[in-house]
């Protein structure tokens, strides 16, 4: 794509040679020429200009410069959106590797990319455009909707379902059996997991995550929520819109989750609990109880932030204070 | 299968059309038309028979109702043993998918299935009635009891030893190099890993989890264990009988646990340590010492889970009362 | 290999029959036929002795024995040298299973040897002497140094860089995209995922590990560096030489590591710190600030272990005395 090009995709305004073909992006250290790169201000301009990238992303105050410029108003959201546009997979002609092992009872879509090794089991439904890559397993009655991008050696069970445009990466397991076993007499049970997992539109898991199936329900991740790598997300959880739950992180069973929640890494809930919307969790906190909407917890267990750090100042100032604490009880 | 047959499988009364086709089971906000659900009491029985569900599974002393009812003593109990009973897999015909790579000197049982993809190594004896899903695989010298089932992208290390009716979750790594290195004037050089795993009779195994060979014994988990995702059990660890450990749980090196120890999720433990059996452990706990049979223990480090609870409303009191402590002290 | 021919590979003297053929190696309890084992002490020699094995190991000064023995300074070391010398992967002759896939644009080194199922795409270039066990996938312009072992479902991203002799176990999964949003005027962009994943040589990453690409520069772990299970690094982090990192430790974004760092299990750090080198960070602790060269930390958050030891002493105190404390107030 030609500088001009790129410049009328975010209504920036080119400066120098506009014809020049941008090949791809990256920062300022590792750009290469043929790269575009950003830089927010002044400083970051004089670095990017030593840098061997074709073209800088700048704001509508910078300078001229030696290097092609496109000028916008917010050359970080400038660059976020070249990417994400650039970065929707192009429509591939329609392609099934021939060591793949596609049921004859599946529905494949248009334009469908499916790779070496690839199982696609009786009774499965692909969406048109979505790719599925080398080694991974899409087992019995699953739904899979338009443009779903599914990296190598990922494994979906039975019957899970994905929105539009949802993006699983390398290992993930969707689906699996929830822990559920009931001791009766001295007996471990199995409980029964029959339920689906249900995931909504624009939906990014990372790498080795897994979420397992409902038991008698469904297990729900809503519309735009994304999940770093090797969370675990347990039987019946339903997460809301637009989470962003980072890598690490463990949901137990049937906790319900609001809308825009934030959880740091390695952090916990316990299940049956009712967290609200836009809350935020801080790394490794341990979530037992219910958490109101907009409330912005941290700690083991999890506190409201402020006072969690209070509780960390006294426990400081008794041991440094621990001798007269102890000669004044005396 | 009728409710007739249900029934007598768990000597229920039928109430209604016994004659009715059961084809599978769920909650009562999922039925569908075919279903069995339950209901404990007057009030979910209300609910149920609300739901398209064709038959209910509830206790002795419910009224009559609409719907075709099943009535046992224990409704949650009978559910459950109706679930493990049907949930056995069923004896399928003998299958090796043609781009399953089989050993000749593989040994493989009657009736065993074995999916797109699956490699099985040289000197693998395979039991009867196992399921082998798409994409794993199966290492050297593995030993799988009878009806165990694998899911898909499995891995088992060499040796690895498998019981009867074991279940392995997708992506699990079985029997993978322990972390042993012994820095000697600077270097650091590997310590062998040349021990098993061996996993008794009906234990499952959760997605993504990893379990470690042994370096120079072996790595054990008991019959009965249940053992969730994204686990890790660390070399030479040695499991009881029907533990429970829930996810993202960690088990360091040489770590002996007893029977029916039950860990919360995101728990840990050091290595070497000695756990007894009927062990309780609270969700995220640190482990850092051994623990006696019986025990309830929560917190980082572990504590008796009422002294942990004191210690911490110690801490919040001391945080309420900062200003009158401080000035009593001066 | 012979007694005799090992003695040689360090330097030990032999007593007994040097001509006996060693085909293993174990410890005491595990021993058989055809086994060396190691005994540190007389104690051990002792037990040595009633076991299977066919040569021991010991020290100097040890007595006559009614087995074989390899008599050297430091028994244990010299147990890991012939373990470290035998475990390197032998040559192997060329080998491409006739179910791998292998692009025509990738370049294979000498005696390479690729298991059934492997997927190596486009423009990677594979060293002398690698080794790709089944089901694992290489995407394309991966770079991979000679004498690495790759172990089965591990996938690597675009553009991956191997040094030599670096050990993957199963699952892993090396070059995912990091997990980068912005949130502008309430929606979600995901920010580029550029870089690559770097790795030197000699290193040792666990099953179901997680390496995700740079953002905009690459991800690093340095030569020799050892990481175990289930770990998640994040993009843009650059780790030292030498680390040792426990099972389910996490690092957060654009985290600068040192030289010969250690971390326990369960361990955590924010994203954007620097940790100098020789850091001994304690199990589970939660890592929220940079820290210097040589420190030993516990704790969530992390402090100096002393510290860290002091306070809860204290808090413990405080809760035995909290009645005498509570009526002083008064």
């Amino acid at each position: 794509m030609k500088i001009r090009e790129l410049a009328q995709l975010i209504e920036g305004i080119v400066e120098g040679d506009g014809d020049i073909d941008i090949k791809g992006m990256s920062g300022i250290e590792t750009a290469k020429p043929g790269d575009l790169t950003f830089a927010m201000d002044e400083a970051f301009l004089a670095s990017a200009e030593k840098s061997r990238a074709s073209c800088i992303l700048t704001n509508n105050s910078a300078r001229r410069s030696s290097k092609a410029l496109i000028k916008v108003s917010n050359p970080k959201l400038s660059f976020l959106i070249i990417y994400n546009t650039l970065n929707t997979p192009k429509d591939r002609e329609s392609f099934i590797h021939p060591l793949a092992t596609v049921s004859d009872s599946a529905h494949i879509g248009k334009n469908v990319w499916i790779g070496s090794n690839v199982a696609v089991e009786e009774g499965v439904n692909i969406g048109d455009h979505v790719i599925i890559e080398s080694n991974s397993v899409v087992k019995k009655n699953c739904e899979i909707g338009a443009f779903c991008r599914i990296y190598p050696n990922v494994t979906l069970y039975e019957h899970t379902r994905l929105g539009k445009n949802v993006v699983l990466h390398g290992g993930a397991v969707i689906g699996s059996d929830g822990f559920g076993y009931v001791k009766e007499s001295g007996k471990i049970y199995k409980f029964p997991q029959l339920g689906r997992v249900v995931i909504g539109n624009d939906v990014e898991i990372g790498s080795n995550t897994t979420i397992d199936r409902g038991s008698l329900s469904d297990t729900v991740i809503g519309d735009g929520s994304k999940i770093d790598n090797l969370c675990q997300i347990a039987h019946n959880v339903k997460i809301g819109k637009n989470a962003l739950i980072a890598a690490q992180c463990g949901i137990s069973g049937s906790t319900i989750i609001g809308d825009n929640v934030t959880m740091g890494g390695q952090a916990g809930m316990i299940d049956n609990l009712v967290i609200g919307d836009n809350v935020t969790i801080g790394a490794k906190s341990a979530i037992i109880g219910n958490i109101k909407s907009g409330s912005l917890v941290w700690g083991i267990p999890a506190r409201p932030i402020a006072q969690m750090k209070r509780q960390l100042a006294v426990l400081s100032w008794m041991e440094k204070h621990f001798k007269a604490i102890t000669k004044l009880l005396k």
